[in-house]
């Protein structure tokens, strides 16, 4: 491969894009890699494309390597499976939906599990047929809210999914094993640094969910990990260390004036004021907060629901709606229309709709907290006697230096990142909503379990770039830079020339290669584009051409060394060999 | 690659599958290539997914080898940009549209002119960055109102569509050439017997048009050849030779009684019983057929139109809608709603609608045609003189026969052919749409035209698929098979340990190899499935291991012959490589 820069559809930006928020989004961008063609959705320039091919031969190798099986689905498909599934209404808002000239609702497929499913149930009898694997590379669909980071979050973006099919629990276990550490192997051989968390599975279903995900401080994930063993977790899917049970001794409850103390900050002052149950050391974790939102349930009515935590903590949405899931949740704030929920004084004793209760909301404690009268709260009010939680959620900010319920003895540190890869043991939600059987070795029907193993093509792009740039540019791992070496004829003495049969000398042996032959540039505008757009080496055809000398420079170390031009070639093909 | 039809994703069918009319979409069904997924849209199956990818690579280097540069452009995109070119209401019932949850207007993208427009508009500024040769594979959508053949004509197919940009015409000629060439190369590699027809653009806009179109009976296109000369087009783009000049003596225009004759037939023989204009010699291609449609203009008002045709030949629909276009016509029946049409006796003479004639209906031209009154035909009903029509339209049939109007010498032969390229000099009707102006050599600025370059990827599948196949099964050209050979073991006495082993030799090898390691499975089954599946070459490993032999099938000629094992990867390896 031989890219001239005199021709590459390509132009460098100085300035930042002003919709880019995150690094990885304004260097694809100013580099020439990506540029933004509808909301939500990029347009991958010929330097883009490369890099993304490169990820894409990388993954398929490795699912070949595994035993996984290569098809592609249609992206427009009709309503039915996805109404067999209920998807079509748990999906929700994300879900792009269009009628065709008949008439007929069609989905563009934000994942295809129902797809697979069918298709394994058309092209398989018996055990036989088993174990299966099967693998696509395909756009995905998904009309996101907020589409943001360029390629981190679209409403388009190129997915690999793969579903495996197993007749025993054991050969589940066995591929999803095989289908991590193949994860392992691809996000190593890719250049990202990453990290294995147990995760939820959302609106897919299933359970044993692990996601893998590049750790980046614009990462929209947070996960935790803990100073005392190997315990890592998405932060939806911490469970909160409970405390062990109290054996109340708790005097009774108490109502107090406490007026003007709407929020957990002016109540424990007052508390501490006014010395409420003869203490002055209240604290905000004293108090138990009481959060109402709505419910919405795909398909179905919304509800109103009441979330107790600790008054030191926030409800923490995303963990939520992982809890709640599929059905998402909202802030509720119409207090006018419910006279029975007194905004700011809400107490779970005597509350009228469905309560979840934080796990340290544990029988036995005793929380400061609303009165449900206006100016009013209650002391010793304590879980179990005073009220009952409906259940437990976990739905509080998760916060460093927790305690870690895994080991019970380190605390969890916290850190972001990238989804990069989800892969998690589906079991039989699909094949039970299309009764999928097949003949088993015993001659009795026997149903197949499936597992889900996913990775961001486009946006594994973006994680790159984000963890592989400095303030001069992008910074490519070798095995995924759009070309191996970058030459620049930096001069008008023959240097174009010379730069031109090197490249040329250097594509023929295999390596792929850029050279900036580029007339009327000068030099230093080229040095700083081959340092934006990143690719791990470069070849400066400079000044000392007339004596027979090159310049190599390592694009991450910065290093330089002269090399007689009649060993670059050797020197470079040994290098990226 | 070593493929295992014990764990491939495979069912071969014995039965035609129900709703495929065409040979290649029966074969690419029952032999496990392809499975219908959506009405208009498959999936493609392990095997399917291989000869896609093969054809891809071939048409992705030669892009490369022609100066293209590679992009990919989404496919879900705003409704703006088709509102600038008009598209959004020209491409009609085509177009599949949705609206985001903001309520925002969508399309997906039936082809992408406007994007690659946008894009060089906007990465462009000045004559140093011209020429460019841009090209994607894309999934397209289409909202096909009758899918048919499989992957022939679907809702959502594989394209791969190209588009130069250059600042004069020579320019664009020259790239136009460059990929004829290319094209011409293409389809011959993956094995297509093509012609190049001359062609109309379609809704693309644009002028110097050509189709390569896959020779098959099933084809959709027909297109003529010449007698005499090399002339080659599709139907819809073929010009009708123009008589010459007529110095008209036809006597005045006589009007008959001519009860119960609506139809060109009953006309004829009622005009020779009762000898109007006293000749018994009428025929069918003296009488004036005068046909009403309603032509659908897109975002405008339906109007009426009269065509007229040598009553010898229908109006082919196909021509009159690529004279039409982009607007589209349906039959006009609704005659009770017009009493000015007379239904089986319309004349040209006085008509109130936009008549148009064909060519064959010249100044000077006498006829027998209706005389607008019911039960009336009139004779010696002179063009120029008579009656004037509003213009020509080419949409009469085309017949073989028909002189040639580019040689003038020889005649027109019609075959039939699959759309499987089509290259066009598109010009500036969208530079012109989008404004855009580069900075000339001169100072001046300067408007690119487009040349547009496409293949239908999926659709070539289908096209080798229904040029390449026999009564046993398809008979995959060696640039394209799934598999270079294919080896069956037949026989239970160590032949699928042999089998595998030299399959797993030749794999080494870099030989792409299928072997039938299928338990349980007889050897006639597992002959018959590799017929089926069309491998060029097999190697049955069966009785005679034994000895130290095996024999090596080739798929089209059928002929077969014996060679040692111990040879036989260097024999097959010889023949791939």
């Amino acid at each position: 491969m031989l890219l001239r820069m005199s021709t590459l559809l390509l132009k460098t930006l100085r300035e930042e894009p002003a919709d880019a928020e995150v690094p990885s989004h304004r260097l694809l961008v100013r580099a020439g890699f990506i540029r933004r063609a509808a909301p939500g959705g990029y347009t991958m320039l010929p330097l883009g494309k490369l890099v993304l091919d490169r990820i894409t031969a990388v993954i398929q190798e490795e699912m070949f390597t595994a035993g996984g099986q290569e098809v592609a689905f249609p992206a427009l498909l009709p309503r039915e499976p996805y109404e067999v599934s209920n998807r079509w209404t748990e999906y929700g808002d994300l879900l792009l939906t269009l009628k065709d000239r008949r008439g007929a609702d069609h989905l563009l497929a934000p994942t295809h599990e129902e797809m697979f499913t069918l298709l394994v149930q058309d092209m398989t009898g018996s055990y036989r047929d088993f174990p299966l694997l099967l693998f696509q590379f395909q756009t995905k669909f998904r009309d996101e809210a907020r589409p943001r980071g360029g390629l981190l979050r679209g409403r388009e973006f190129l997915m690999k999914d793969a579903y495996s099919f197993d007749l025993s629990e054991a050969g589940l276990t066995e591929v999803y094993g095989r289908m991590r550490a193949s994860y392992q192997r691809i996000f190593t051989r890719i250049g990202l640094e990453h990290t294995i968390v147990s995760a939820t599975s959302g609106a897919m279903g299933g359970s044993a969910s692990e996601e893998f995900l590049a750790v980046a401080e614009v990462g929209e994930d947070t996960f935790v990990g803990c100073t005392a063993c190997d315990h890592a977790a998405n932060t939806e899917a911490v469970i909160t260390s409970v405390p062990a049970a109290v054996t109340t001794t708790t005097p009774s409850m108490e109502v107090h004036d406490t007026p003007e103390t709407p929020t957990i900050a002016s109540l424990v002052e007052l508390a501490n004021e006014q010395r409420l149950g003869g203490r002055d050391d209240w604290s905000a974790a004293d108090t138990l907060k009481n959060v109402v939102v709505t419910v919405h349930h795909p398909g179905r009515e919304s509800e109103l629901l009441a979330i107790g935590v600790p008054g030191d903590r926030e409800v923490d949405m995303k963990r939520l709606e992982a809890a709640l899931s599929p059905a998402t949740a909202t802030l509720f704030d119409d207090f006018g229309s419910h006279p029975d929920l007194v905004k700011g004084y809400l107490g779970p004793q005597g509350l009228k709709i469905r309560y979840l209760a934080d796990p340290r909301v544990a029988p036995g404690t005793g929380w400061l907290t609303g009165a449900n009268k206006p100016g009013r709260h209650a002391t010793n009010v304590v879980a179990g006697r005073d009220f009952t939680p409906d259940g437990t959620i976990e739905a509080a900010e998760v916060r460093a230096g927790d305690p870690c319920a895994a080991c019970g003895e380190g605390t969890l540190t916290m850190r972001r990142g990238i989804e990069i890869g989800h892969i998690f043991q589906l079991g039989r939600r699909y094949t039970d909503a299309f009764k999928v059987d097949v003949l088993g070795s015993d001659g009795k029907p026997v149903r197949p379990t499936m597992g889900s193993y996913g990775i961001g093509v486009s946006r594994a792009v973006a994680a790159i770039a984000e963890q592989h740039h400095d303030d001069r540019g992008l910074v490519w791992p070798a095995s995924v830079a759009p070309a191996d070496v970058h030459i620049v004829a930096a001069g008008k003495d023959g240097q174009v020339e010379a730069a031109l049969q090197l490249g040329a000398a250097l594509s023929r042996a295999g390596v792929r290669v850029l050279v900036d032959d580029r007339p009327n540039v000068s030099a230093g505008v080229k040095f700083t584009d081959a340092e934006l757009i990143g690719i791990p080496r470069a070849v400066v055809v400079g000044r000392r051409l007339a004596e027979g000398w090159v310049e190599v420079r390592d694009r991450r170390s910065q290093e330089r060394k002269d090399v007689p031009l009649v060993d670059v070639a050797g020197v470079i093909t040994a290098d990226v060999g």
